[in-house]
């Protein structure tokens, strides 16, 4: 798609300064503009950015007086940021404006579709599964029976949705996620393990986002919940009965294992391990790697480290560990005075 | 689907005492229970519940005197609980009773299938690919040329098996498991990091189980060998010419490097990493995120830790490192003590 | 496919001794030679062997003299590695032969395809995209709008290929990887955990190789960039805005955070965890799990440990670390020897 400097304007209502017909394909950062891109200029410290900038237009705030020539169309507005925001999250919906149902997908006769919907090629409805309006299903995607899927929700190319699921509105889901996997349950080994059946589902409230390739487990029995405004990066993995807590973020590569519950707020950074039957308060931090153990109670606290400490207590620790071989010829100093005496 | 007091009474060899007519179509938690739900009782903690609980029919053992008035229609049974395993069992068997095959699949000429398959939408079985009986490939599945799938085998919705590869009866893969990807092993980066063919395959025996989104790659020579009843989580990485022992269990996000070897009866925790060409005892247990840099070659102990340590010997030394500034403290107060002498 | 050892010695120009009938249909390694495989012999060690294979024809140095009688036919060679590594190079080359255009894929009508190209069943190519010459999609890829894929490259089953990619010659993506998916920000929780648009893209150079279920985030502006020669392992993350060096190895599990740029001819090992907007130089090494929360900026390097330090100072600390029981009773001798002073 292109646009020209006119449009643009009328879009975010500002004011011309160069070319209107000149056209624009895709956005830039303005120290790497390139021609036919367009770019902003709000934090003063980029000023110098605008003289050498490739990029074909540039919106700027209404106060801003060049000092040099400018070779790009300017665009001026009240607030360069402002109208930037507009500007992408309006290309955002252009770009994935997907309508209609392909010929060469599957939708069983029992499932029910809503108003104005998107079905790509190759994607697979299973019976009695209610699509609520807006919902854009891509390419390849599989969703399974009695499964129910919100308003305005996303599902990318390839993700899978198993049965029996509950999905909120305006949720995205982006490629390889899968939900409504069977939980690792298992007799032990020596009473030759026998498979538990996992028979409870998934169960996602409304504005939910999910990185690639995700896997979220059914619960064993009842239903493993991720609450309302939830975000998880790449390659999370939730166990079967877990619980997330309203608004937790959580970082990329993150496992948290079965039954455990994480209050609201959370935000758990990449690559964090979890042990089953915990409780983690509301508002808890966790950085990177950060291993749990043992339930975390108190809200508000920053935990590091395995088995997670305090922030400052780990970093206290971790500086003597660091230490360690100074320190122990601290020691050998002193049984040797100690010897001589 | 939908179930009557009178059928499932019939199921489990129970006796009715309420509305033989009542029905039910999905499972709950005593203490959650919603009408429309069937739940059982057998551990007396729980007794408190069946006064309250909504579900619409409650199993319990014939032995249970009720002290308050239940609401919900009781089948009365020997043992609650193994007239309620049984259900489960008969429940999937019915929920996953998915047969014949799509109009919308692709299957080789060259490719044989056994008796009573389910080929769902979009799958794909390669060239000379053999597929044993009551196989079940769900939609978008994809078996590349010649490999063969056991009797009774599922594949849920986009499993990736690549060519050549053997799999055994009576296993599960979950959404998004790809077997057969090659193994990472390239030339040196000073050598033009050229790729080494990987040749081999991948040996799955029987009674394997996958979570969604493992990774399994071929062997550069020989196989990679997963043995009869291992059992993954989500996310596990196993490298080239890996062999797992027999009844060995690995949670999730797991990875292990390649060409080692892991004994019969273990439990590997998530996000535990293992390094190439090691070998690991039988009945070896390791904790969440074990780093294991070195073979562990003595059967039946526990490990913890980053690189590994028995758990006892890492959890006196994780005290400590807690203890840290205290120690140092110490030290510079003998230290104090020994100057002013 | 099957061989004689006729056309096996014309393939690499050697002479037979034996029954030049013979044919095999797979490749084993001489100790573990199966009827109907080819083997090689090249290192002394594994001379023993040839006496006891059941491989049906073995690949030697025309040097080799044997001591005793030999079962398999000889391909006599100048040089039996290499005559077995090009042997190895063209069965990779037949194996992976697929060819021409499914009838049951989808190629929008504005796509363009290069020569000779294979797209397989259930395949996706959208809108504007142009795939160079001699490029392989297997079946059930999805590649986006507005996408390029260079010559020769192969897109394993499942991949995930969003809009508005660029990818080079020669690279190699495995099942189930997901290249271009939003990058992970959201406004803070507190304002309402608004979705940051991720508008830019993934641009991925040439001779680039990732493994199975491999995860990378498109820019939120500008790109995401992987530079020639980078191999991933399984399962590593990518997430937005990274750049990651020419020629750098990522071993599996490995989740690097946004922003972070890596550079040139880095070995990074399995299940390492980076913080966002770090500077990793030049030829650095980490072990496996190590956790990077700072920039790295002295180029040739080895690290270990989380927090990262020079392997050499890690393991000195980490003796003394399991050592701590044994240190603290050290002080605690000292502390009673002071006190019966």
């Amino acid at each position: 798609m292109k646009f020209t400097a006119k449009q643009i304007s009328e879009l975010v209502n500002g004011l011309i300064e160069g070319d209107p017909d000149v056209t624009i394909h895709k956005v830039s950062k303005i120290e790497q503009g390139e021609p036919g891109s367009i770019s902003f200029l709000s934090n003063p410290l980029y000023t110098q950015y605008i003289y050498k900038t490739e990029a074909s237009i540039v919106i700027v705030n209404k106060s801003f007086v060049p000092e040099h020539p400018v070779k790009a169309t300017l665009v001026r507005v009240n607030s360069a940021e402002v109208a930037f925001a507009k500007l992408l999250e309006l290309y955002n919906q252009i770009k994935d404006n997907k309508k209609g149902i392909s010929r060469q997908c599957f939708i069983a006769e029992s499932a029910k579709l809503g108003e104005n919907p998107y079905v790509g090629e190759f994607a697979y409805i299973g019976e009695n599964t209610q699509i609520g309006n807006n919902v854009k299903i891509h390419p390849q995607v599989y969703i399974g029976d009695n499964t129910q899927i919100g308003d305005n929700t996303i599902l990318y190319p390839g993700v899978k949705i198993y049965s029996d699921i509950v999905i909120g509105k305006n949720c995205i889901f982006h490629a390889g996620v899968v939900i409504g996997s069977d939980g690792f349950r298992f007799a032990p080994q020596n009473e030759g393990n026998k498979k538990i059946p996992q028979i409870g589902n998934v169960v996602i409230e409304d504005d939910v986002e999910m990185g690639a390739n995700c896997a979220i487990d059914r619960a064993t029995l009842g239903s493993t919940i991720i609450r309302k405004g939830v975000k998880f990066d790449n390659l999370v993995h939730i166990a079967h009965n877990c619980e997330i807590g309203e608004n937790t973020y959580i970082a990329a590569a993150t496992g948290i294992a079965g039954s455990t519950k994480l209050g609201k707020n959370c935000l758990i950074s990449g690559h964090v391990s979890m042990a089953p039957h915990l409780t983690i308060a509301d508002n808890t931090s966790m950085g990177g790697a950060t291993g749990v153990s043992k339930s975390l109670t108190k809200p508000g606290l920053s935990y590091l480290g395995a088995p997670a400490m305090e922030v400052s207590k780990f970093r206290r620790s971790i500086v003597h560990f660091r230490n360690l071989p100074e320190i122990v010829e601290r020691i050998e100093k002193l049984e040797k005075e100690h010897k001589q005496k």
